[in-house]
């Protein structure tokens, strides 16, 4: 199912197989939260931007419109006529992140819904039916992420405890799967490894949960407050044990540059909020730093966002008439804006798999972080990051 | 420029010849008030809904961006990247309706702006130069729309003078079609006829405009509070005495019901907010009538808003789908209203053009408003119109 066509230092190219179709990695997904990515983009327009995998948010389509629901129109792929590989979260993250007053137990978490308050308890069962009835390509092992200011002592109760959460989750799937009116009968399993910044906490767990076979690994509890030389120790720590013939994934990261750190680093998988929602900002990426394109110098500006950029705002639309729309409060601009972004990670993973293949990838990132920090005449923090709460979705 | 293909009864299909491409009449322009149609339509989407005419709002351009900023990006056409023709308005209607505290004289309008309040002027003259500016492939000229409630007296003092200042901008065209930099020199002028809702000033001002050879001819001062049996009347009365080898519009109008009538009574060009409107709030136009699509019962409906539809909102997504994303909040789900009622009303174009060629427009017309009125269960209102604001862009 994964196969990898390339190395080059750590860095993998791989392809992985799935029964919605074949994934090129390293990938970046594309977040539609509650089944729809932000900023009035369609699946249909997924084509002219080169995505290859969605990400939608289990603890939001539970609550709206349900699960159930979902289940009975065929499931997300087809409720929201989608047919790519979807890859959907726990739901734990944002138990969690959005949820008011959430007590963690031994048999799962209980906690009110942001939306009206009413109680709701979420465990790994829990979690794995919804996900099911979702049927979801990957679903996501339902962990705890602790704070990045948790101690050892905790984050040790805490990641045993997500150890025994996932083998929950493993024998619930395997029923789930069995079961012949489930929706995706082939939902595959990704596991969670946890650990915070302790390298013994987390080189332990992942070498438990690498025995338990599943069909990749995730470097969960990051961007969650920690730096970034945190997070790139963290990588360099724990992907080695990991399995080599599994896919990884690191999620909820981040920016352009954290993303070539981590490729560097073995990483597969990618999902951020930052490009829909700095788009629907006016904040658009470029080769040359990040612009804010309601900036009065784009005015009359009527080049594209990025000469040479094949998205559907720069094969058509100038900058002044992008900053008018988002001037004027119209819709389209933010569409525009939200395009330009997903297509420009998008396409940067597709220049890191080609730097990959030709051996060339020290070189590409080289080139790559040069030309988005030395050229970023309007904002520093296009390193870093534009906003700081792109993990909320 | 204007030829007629065939007749049935009053009704017209003609076709007319425009800088910008040849359009077949009747037509439904679409409503892009501030360059871009409301509701994240690209003029890319616009090939997908069958938008033969675009139309932009002189007043909104003027006030933002600019109209000068417009002219140095090479017009309107160049603007908002669109290849079909532009009818511009020519800002009286939105003078008259959104501006504060207005002062009209015969040399045109004092007024404030309704977004941040400063003084302005606009008349024959100003108003010829900013469509000038916008580049749009067929101009209005600037009349003055008196009240429904105006008497006799005020209502002829009007006339004349609208008829003074169309001489004027007729004058102003020609001055500024003659300059080399001009962005669209072959941009046309339609006249429109007043006198509200009295016979004798709509003949006589018909004759008069008439007599002047413009490019085309509209029916103006109507759906602004008269009854629809009123607006009928008047269009029964003035058409004849305007130019049969000129295409006629009908300003402003309206739902599928009043074009339909409208046709019948030799109109070729309409507008109207209504679709993208009425879309924008989940109101949808079906051939059984119109439909709310929050409503509750099409929570678990996976079919499509109109079974047989070819819009891009039919062709690929459920009720149960677009009901859940307009819930949500996600701007998605006003997208595909939007592009499923623009559908829908250029569609019907495409329908009653048929009718017409095949002799057959007073069946077409009678099975039409039988199947949306006669199925109507959810909202009466659906004939006469959903919103009654709609011409306020």
């Amino acid at each position: 199912m994964y196969k990898i066509l390339a190395k080059d230092g750590s860095a993998k190219r791989a392809e992985f197989e799935t029964v919605h179709g074949r994934i090129q990695t390293p990938v970046f997904m594309n977040v539609a939260t509650v089944a729809a990515i932000k900023g009035g983009v369609s699946t249909e327009d997924l084509e002219g931007i080169d995505t290859q995998v969605v990400l939608s948010n289990t603890y939001h389509l539970h609550l709206r419109p349900g699960d159930d629901l979902i289940y009975r129109m065929g499931g997300l792929h087809k409720f929201m006529s989608c047919n790519k590989p979807i890859l959907t979260d726990s739901g734990g993250f944002q138990v969690f992140s959005l949820a008011k007053t959430r007590k963690i137990k031994e048999e799962g978490v209980y906690f009110h819904s942001h939306i009206d308050g009413h109680k709701l308890f979420m465990g790994p069962e829990e979690s794995m039916r919804i996900q099911s009835h979702l049927g979801s390509t990957i679903a996501m092992a339902f962990d705890e992420c602790p704070s990045a200011n948790a101690d050892h002592d905790y984050v040790k109760m805490s990641v045993d405890r997500t150890t025994r959460w996932l083998r929950r989750c493993k024998d619930e799937m395997a029923r789930l799967n069995a079961i012949p009116y489930t929706v995706n009968q082939k939902q595959m399993l990704f596991g969670i490894n946890q650990g915070a910044i302790f390298d013994d906490l987390r080189i332990e767990h992942a070498k438990v949960i690498s025995d338990m076979d599943l069909d990749g690994y995730a470097v969960g509890g990051l961007a969650v407050g920690e730096t970034h030389e945190e997070m790139y120790h963290v990588l360099e720590t724990v992907v080695p044990y990991l399995p080599q013939d599994k896919p990884t994934y690191l999620m909820g990261v981040g920016t352009p540059a954290n993303i070539l750190e981590a490729v560097e680093r073995g990483i597969d998988f990618f999902d951020c909020v930052y490009p829909s929602r700095n788009g629907r900002h006016g904040h658009l990426y470029t080769n040359r730093g990040h612009i804010n394109i309601v900036n009065a110098k784009y005015e009359m500006d009527d080049t594209p966002i990025e000469e040479g950029c094949q998205c559907p705002a720069c094969r058509r639309y100038t900058k002044a008439y992008i900053r008018h729309l988002l001037k004027a409060g119209e819709m389209l601009g933010m569409r525009l804006c939200v395009l330009h972004n997903l297509y420009f990670y998008n396409h940067m993973m597709t220049e890191i798999r080609d730097a990959i293949e030709k051996g060339e990838f020290q070189t590409y990132k080289k080139n790559k972080l040069y030309g988005m920090l030395e050229f970023d005449s309007e904002n520093s923090t296009s390193y870093t990051g534009i906003d700081k709460n792109w993990r909320k979705g």
